[in-house]
């Protein structure tokens, strides 16, 4: 098991880098962008394939390292569903998974610090992003933010792992490394209220100035990189909409790259081939029969949708490599 | 097992409280003087006892929190037997082990950032100090470095233990928390010489610029807290040639504090009492036999002697609590 702990001094942010084998599959969480080049030097180092980059929320004071690791990797990008952020291509729910090789976070809904914030348990040790932090919580304050759901997120979930369950925020700002639930329920001087009404009011009255970096970072993590805009500028991308009304021609096949578990959750596109991401390079590779001539479009990735109303499904068209 | 590792943004620091569970004894490796109340907070809230301070070495780069913690917990300070620090209460040297209550620390001797520089190694982890870092060595231009020392300490004692073995050391810079033997034999650029003479070479052309805090922290660390001298201003301390003309005497008694392993290493005390600090709290209580009034000194704290030409005890009387 490779568990590394990084730390970006600037904004004070924790980003984890795990795999269950040297040579093996690798996950990354809140990867911040200035760091990208350590991140990929120390994958590459510790012989591991990236192939998914998580963020616990979208963050308001660093720029994600989501983007650029999906450019460089072809790694999974993964939030909440609730996200807003675009080209996130796997978007998780409470109780999902997220697996790659040898491994498998649970997904927890932990709301409050934000609408999109999320949590995930890997055994004994407890990611929680900004909802839980050492001797802290996340503020409430923007971006959705709501200290009743925290509050609910707090105390009706996290608080209920197992004492010795290890605490990994997402930051820390006074030199602490980890925590455990046991310590956090005794200590943490934001959780010594008697009611949610009385954690509301604490919240609220937290007077805090914005992050420093909130104005640059809140946008450009909702446009988590740049790319998804040049494809659609060269007619490459389509929405959900379209991609519908081409199904059945022949000139166009429809290729699911969803996780088998992605399809069972959110339904299978009826005529779609099956290629799980990152997989697929090995399917669509030069000698095998999918191999489109370069101006005919071979494939489509696809996403769940975020939210219900919208159609289940979207897709935007690709040239693959070879 | 508790395994913590605490930062100093300030200077890079990184310290180590180490315990084998909760209400037991603990340990801390390279303590921060500005973080002590953080450390004595944790201590308190993991319901442990510090029982040793530890340095890896005299440092340039920040003040030592072995004063204080000694002050406010009476903890054993431990350094190595190199060292000039004064008020150390145990100096060891490679070979020795540290114990507290469920572990031991193996003491390397790993000279070369200093010549008072040691690691230790803790089952599958090892404290490197500044001898290795995390893909860098600690330079070796002052207080008695030397880069030939080093590459032995490197290429003969530490890159010599398993590969999977943890990197813990004192600094980090670049966000990384820890590594592995096994990775820094690969990739650390400093350890990528051909020969002694080659990083001999390297290290003398660095041209770093002083540590910003060095002129300060060098002399602060030499006199690790001040309680020493006011003791002997107040005629409570004597040299070990005074205090050997004092044996034999009835209105004396020389108690040794020292631990089992230093007695055997370093010599017994003619004449003396054997009260293992700091459990000799237990035998001075009230209650017991030796207790002596306020006027007249009980015990003396022994520590072993810098040098082999020294005499192999000093001591300073104190009024025990009580």
């Amino acid at each position: 098991m490779i568990f590394r702990q990084l730390f970006d001094s600037t904004s004070g942010t924790y980003t984890y880098l795990i795999a269950s084998r040297h040579g093996g599959e690798a996950l990354i969480i809140d990867p911040v962008l200035e760091r990208v080049d350590r991140y990929l030097q120390l994958v590459r180092e510790l012989d591991l394939k990236l192939v998914k980059a998580v963020d616990t929320h979208l963050h308001a004071d660093h720029v994600t390292g989501l983007g650029a690791l999906r450019d460089r990797t072809h790694c999974i990008t993964v939030m909440g569903e609730q996200t807003h952020a675009d080209v996130v291509s796997m978007r998780v729910a409470e109780g999902d998974g997220i697996e790659i090789e040898g491994l498998r976070l649970d997904v927890l809904y932990t709301p409050g610090h934000t609408d999109d914030s999320y949590s995930y348990l890997w055994g004994d040790r407890v990611f929680t992003g900004d909802t839980l932090l050492i001797r802290g919580t996340g503020r409430t304050d923007f971006q959705n933010g709501d200290p009743r759901a925290q509050y609910e997120s707090l105390f009706n979930k996290l608080l209920k792992l197992p004492d010795e369950t290890m605490v990994y925020p997402a930051h820390d700002y006074k030199g602490d490394t980890v925590s455990t639930i046991g310590e956090e329920k005794q200590f943490n001087p934001r959780l010594k209220v008697k009611s949610i009404d009385e954690y509301v009011e604490l919240m609220n009255n937290l007077n805090l100035p914005n992050p420093k970096m909130m104005d640059v970072a809140v946008p450009a993590n909702m446009h988590v990189g740049l790319y998804q805009d040049a494809i659609a500028k060269k007619g490459w991308a389509l929405s959900a909409t379209d991609a519908i009304a081409l199904r059945g021609r022949s000139d166009v096949a429809i290729v699911d790259l969803r996780e088998k578990g992605e399809r069972e959750k959110h339904g299978v596109i009826p005529g779609s081939l099956h290629a799980p991401y990152p997989r697929c390079r090995n399917i669509f590779a030069p000698a095998a029969c999918c191999r489109s001539s370069p101006r005919r479009p071979a494939s489509a990735s696809c996403s769940t949708a975020p939210s219900a109303s919208a159609p289940p499904w979207r897709c935007r068209r690709r040239r693959m490599p070879g």
